[in-house]
């Protein structure tokens, strides 16, 4: 039999970053290319005590089916958190588990798009968002990200040439992939067009908690003055990326709409970690864990920079992430950057092609690098094989 | 702000299962409207010695991220098992794992169903499924189902006449909400037609280890000569339902499409649950506990099937089925079957309007019980309260 695919999915090629994840069995390899938080930010000891708890003491509610909105001692206790920590807590708006943050986003596309309506995103985006908008058929716009964020002038020339545009897709702090952070200037400029022009923003936020320089900026969310911001978030960076759990928040009817989808697509997310992740936060509460977190980011971060910009004095141009997992070379010499790729993994250190977050297909001198994952000494020796292999 | 919303999801409405289980907190009513498996079915104790293990020594693993396909291990159980017990070893096909069977029945849409194409199913069809798939603005055609399964005769005449059909959905084995089992010449015979049309079949098969009378009946998946069924199942109904795992087989081109949309849908499936649920097969097998289960249901099944026999006398014809969680009752007075749910709600007692498990609106006199989640007491009690509420 030769399938015949539904045409929105029938182009559709896997991440590249997640095939490149599976790829890197070389033990003698370094890899830069994860998204993946490290392992030591996974709080085990407290979390398998509460598991234990859950065994004996809630077994009936952790295994039976749940409802789809999610468990909701945790739905107030994640409520109560936006509100006292991000400025979040719009009236009559609604919060509901997610099955990661992915799912969020993917839901939220499904409720608004149409196939051929236009999504527009930062350039360059987070591959998940921008492959989840493309499996269903929508049209995707980026536009420039600054070190600031997002261009806004470009943003409301693209808002004027798309008048099909449902949905503007923005990861405001600690971008993904460029570490970037946008102003409180820009923001509220971008809350202003989305007012103007009557349009539905996505506000990503995975990695807002990780900070570990610089003063706090206002979440998009907080400044919302009409109810256009959806705002979704993932315990994966400060709990545990594997159980897959995220939330989203955002105007009442937008999110019952994601509700009625989310029943249809996984029924409920896994509930004995929503209870965990409950008792985790009552018990423990966050805040200790995540600046256990911050301090390890922190110094991995520094040391990366460090390291990159004694070695390459000046010839690739990197941004300075105040938090998140990411930093964005961009190559003045013009190299290409698939070509850069290549030359890296023949030295052995895996980064990821500028391209694979672009929204559109275009030249790119530009690449990824995490310093979450890899180690102090893997860092070091990672950014040597860089060198060798932008001369080679 | 008044959201806009895509024309696949604006009409649609939560299930009204769900909503009846969120209703359901009246202490006095007695519930026959679940789909829930029997808490007892949770092997809470091999869970949690298997739970301490992984966080003692497997926790990187079980809370980094995974991949999309699922765990090797559990992936290759599940195959073996497959092959084994249900005769399902097509080569060249591949399996992954999904978040919970839901999944796989919403992605497979996804890859296959354009907005307008048709979907046909048996009348009446599992309600998650229906939903899933007016999600995708697809158009469902019912065919009826007889106590031997769907009417091959008009699945030929509906293939014929819409020839926009992408898939045929079915339950074959202990069918939701029937309790109905197609037979092998109606096997047979549907995959014939699938050939002779070149469709693909989705064969949904939660309930397939439930068997607790009769003979087993090869799956659709056993018979099939031309790679067309996709074959879909979950551990909802023998391990957990909350822990949300299901899995999904078939042609490789077809799924590793349902790949590349599950990695934007969720990334993977929650992998702690998925490393127990491989350890439990591998330490304990599964067999013992399905005895277990079947015995438990056949016992449950029985007893609600006896009272209702007794009690009604013939005034309302019930399904007998030899495994699964649901039986089917159809009033022979011809009382509409939303009028006997508002009265059966009135005494207390909840069933399933027929009608929530109808492709397409129309007259209907049936509705489904369950009988996995009631007492025994229970089931005694509210098989009086639905004689009363029959004759109100």
């Amino acid at each position: 039999m030769n399938p015949v695919f539904s045409d929105k999915t029938k182009d559709l090629a896997p991440s590249a970053i997640r095939e490149i994840f599976k790829s890197l069995t070389d033990p003698e390899m370094i890899s830069f290319a994860a998204g993946n938080p490290s392992p030591q930010s996974f709080p085990v000891e407290k979390m398998s005590l509460i598991s234990q708890d859950i065994f004996q003491n809630d077994y009936v509610n952790a295994f039976q089916y749940s409802v789809t909105e999610g468990y909701t001692p945790l739905r107030e206790l994640v409520k109560k958190r936006l509100a006292s920590k991000f400025g979040i807590n719009y009236p009559d708006d609604e919060l509901i588990i997610t099955t990661g943050g992915q799912q969020g986003i993917d839901l939220t596309a499904k409720v608004l798009c149409n196939e051929h309506d236009v999504v527009i995103t930062e350039d360059p985006s987070f591959i998940g968002a921008l492959n989840a908008f493309r499996a269903y058929n929508t049209r995707l716009v980026g536009v420039e990200n600054e070190k600031d964020g997002i261009n806004v002038e470009k943003l409301e020339k693209a808002i004027i040439e798309n008048p099909y545009c449902k949905l503007i897709y923005l990861i405001p702090t600690f971008q993904n992939p460029s570490g970037t952070t946008m102003s409180l200037e820009k923001r509220k400029r971008v809350i202003e067009l989305a007012n103007k022009y009557d349009k539905v923003i996505l506000e990503d936020n995975p990695y807002g908690e990780l900070r570990f320089e610089g003063e706090d900026i206002p979440t998009l969310k907080s400044l919302d003055t009409e109810d256009r911001v959806i705002y979704c978030s993932s315990f994966s960076k400060v709990l545990s990326a594997g159980m897959r759990m995220g939330f989203i928040c955002g105007n009442k009817d937008i999110i019952q709409k994601v509700v009625v989808v989310k029943q249809v697509n996984d029924v409920h997310t896994n509930i004995f970690f929503q209870i965990l992740a409950a008792r985790f936060i009552e018990r423990y509460g966050l805040d200790e864990h995540i600046a256990f977190i911050r301090q390890l980011y922190r110094n991995k971060a520094h040391l990366m920079l460090d390291e990159l910009e004694k070695t390459f004095d000046g010839e690739i141009d990197f941004t300075h992430p105040q938090g998140g997992l990411f930093l964005w070379g961009t190559m003045k010499s013009g190299m290409d950057s698939s070509e850069f790729f290549r030359k890296a993994i023949s030295e052995k250190v895996a980064v990821v092609d500028g391209k694979t977050f672009m929204p559109t297909p275009g030249e790119c001198h530009s690449f990824r690098l995490n310093y979450s994952t890899p180690s102090d000494e893997q860092i070091v020796e990672g950014v040597r094989r860089l060198y060798r292999a932008y001369h080679k």
